[in-house]
């Protein structure tokens, strides 16, 4: 199964990249930007059958590697 | 309106990061991982209220910015 997990700086966490981004759009002349928030996504090709039992891997690894649980943020989505 | 535009490496473009997370996972015990591909989301705050134009918008930011068109592919979902 494909679990994707998507990890993003908790609210409140400054993210430069966000910024720098949202600053650029800007000077390419994209002026209706409030906001931008920049994260990483890993898609997973798991060896499961068994949709539970591949979310709850994903999310293990989450927690294990993928995300800093004191300032990062993360949702899976298997499918 | 939120756009989240996901950007991934195409099929065929070698994604050093996704073999780096591959092995990691295998040293943490995770035997079951088939493959791993690592990209980028970006969450957009759009100030608009139209759900198509919306997603027009940020499909052009992708293209001018956010994705490099000759290795990278992006998707855009609007909520």
């Amino acid at each position: 199964m494909k679990a994707t997990v998507t990890v993003m700086l908790k609210n409140g966490v400054l993210d430069p990249q966000g910024k720098a981004i949202a600053h650029a759009l800007g000077t390419l002349g994209f002026d209706n930007v409030n906001d931008v928030r920049a994260g990483k996504v890993i898609e997973l090709d798991l060896n499961e059958t068994d949709a539970g039992k591949a979310k709850a891997q994903a999310e293990d690894m989450a927690r294990k590697l993928l995300a800093n649980g004191v300032i990062e943020s993360f949702r899976v989505v298997v499918e």
